[in-house]
């Protein structure tokens, strides 16, 4: 066992957490480090948006390491971000952690949300560190829809293609498999631990509507539905399902669709598109006149998403 | 007892959290409900910071209502912004609570971020709820610096006067009072509750330098006398000490001024100016050459703030 927080001290702890942010890209104005951090968005025109994870809750130890917490929780915000049109510039991070927490772990974490914000083309700016029973781990991330119109999720049109981009079910599939005590299919067990988020694809787009797979395809399509007041059908022949997860559903007998259309935290996206959608989404259905998301023309049985005070 | 926040579920709660955070001011242009929050920052410079507090460490709910915890949240934001020399825009806010939670609670708390952030300026412009065995609110507030460069606390020079505005040491002797099992003094208590942020004076003064003191004086001004690379001398003579604070010295037995010089959480600002220091601002001793905090001409013997992680 290394170094713990409480033999670092608050200071020691947060010297070392700012050197592993790194060199601070020409848009921060102050880094870490001072009272606020100062940024320089010239378009005028942010997005804001706040995640909490909680040990136990969101992320276990024996399953995730801290670099893993570290860029969920950046990938979190950083998707929301990319989900309103916004290009990410900034996290601020915010680590409860018990005394005897090991600061490689904390060290660990930093360079995991350095690392997803690195590849959002964000900095980390800065951060509090406070002691908690539980490992906490709060960000909040800052975009820059420089000239561009915020993607709202009420802007979907009746006609338009729905589409999909990232992966689907995956991390919802890892969890079954380290739930039932396995350690493999390992990229199932990473996509729980990590998800692959395709920023680049997402801000490529220009759809109608967009919304950030956090809670499910159903849920998130769902809430699409709802602030556009119209229906989306997802024909699900339509939907992919990678190999890993047909593999692994015969192995855990479980329907793969199940995963696919109500895991969460994968942090693909899903969209709206007057045409033909770009490169990177794939077509899954269309928006029609109603409301609700039909599967295959049925209100779809299962539950649609994750209550976090039910679940 | 009234519903608990597993009886309205995630969706509920945040639905009914939103109505209280009231119409949006016209810098929001998405509000919460999205994936993430669209402001308009016409400076195209702007301020970041956070907060994280956790049930036991920063607050009890047998001391504290959820009102609170939420102006105390709020604030401990909204002074940092204001410390950078930049206006309070929005403020985005993460809860986690246990299921058994009274909605009232939660909603409680929602009220109190709101009435912080309207007197300091700002909207409650989105957040996130999750499960959690203790109750933890993480802050996180955005300021429009409006084509002021940013405060920082590297400022300082030789010859500054050094001044203080705000309250300093009532949370402290509140936080006594509290835990020596004290309701009384009402107005110290309720200084621990909630601090009395000076907003409007930080935000029309032109400082060299400005922290906001929330680990305490001797705290604060010292990480303006590092990052300045000079000394920070104060003449306790010229520090106001309160008469409520005073009072509750002589009758708790304790010396006012270890409240005053190290109590933190008031949430008051230490600013070095090159001239007299402005309407609200107290001059309280002078930047020299050299290194630290002196009190009186010597180096003081307590500690100088608090360490998260040893106190």
């Amino acid at each position: 066992m290394g170094r713990t927080v409480a033999d670092a001290g608050e200071f020691g702890l947060i010297e070392q957490l700012i050197e592993r942010f790194g060199p601070m890209p020409k848009s921060v104005i102050v880094g870490p480090g001072d009272d606020a951090a100062a940024l320089s968005v010239p378009g005028g025109r942010i997005v804001v948006t706040t995640d909490l994870l909680i040990e136990g809750r969101h992320f276990r130890t024996d399953w995730s390491s801290g670099y893993d917490v570290g860029r969920r929780t950046a990938a979190a915000n950083l998707a929301d971000v990319v989900a309103m049109g916004a290009a990410p510039v900034a996290l601020v991070i915010g680590v409860g952690v018990p005394p005897e927490t090991d600061v490689s772990w904390v060290a660990a974490l930093a360079d995991g949300v350095r690392d997803e914000c690195v590849e959002a083309g964000a900095a980390v700016v800065g951060g509090d560190t406070v002691q908690a029973e539980r490992i906490t781990v709060s960000g909040t991330a800052i975009g820059d829809l420089r000239g561009r119109e915020p993607v709202r999720r009420d802007g979907a049109k009746v006609g338009d293609v729905v589409a999909v981009a990232g992966r689907l079910g995956w991390a919802a599939a890892g969890l079954t498999v380290l739930r039932r005590g396995f350690r493999s299919p390992r990229v199932l067990a990473d996509a729980h631990r990590r998800p692959a988020v395709p920023y680049e694809v997402a801000l490529a787009a220009s759809p109608n509507a967009m919304a950030d797979i956090s809670d499910g395809l159903l849920a998130d399509a769902g809430h699409i539905a709802t602030a556009s007041q119209v229906a989306i059908e997802i024909d699900t022949r339509q939907v992919p399902i990678a190999a890993e997860l047909l593999q692994a559903a015969a192995a855990f007998n479980v329907d793969p669709l199940t995963w696919v259309l109500t895991g969460g935290d994968d942090h693909g996206f899903v969209a709206t598109f007057a045409k033909k959608p770009p490169k990177g989404f794939v077509a899954i259905g269309r928006v029609a006149a109603g409301e609700g998301v039909l599967v295959d023309g049925s209100p779809y049985p299962g539950a649609a998403g994750f209550d976090h005070f039910r679940g």
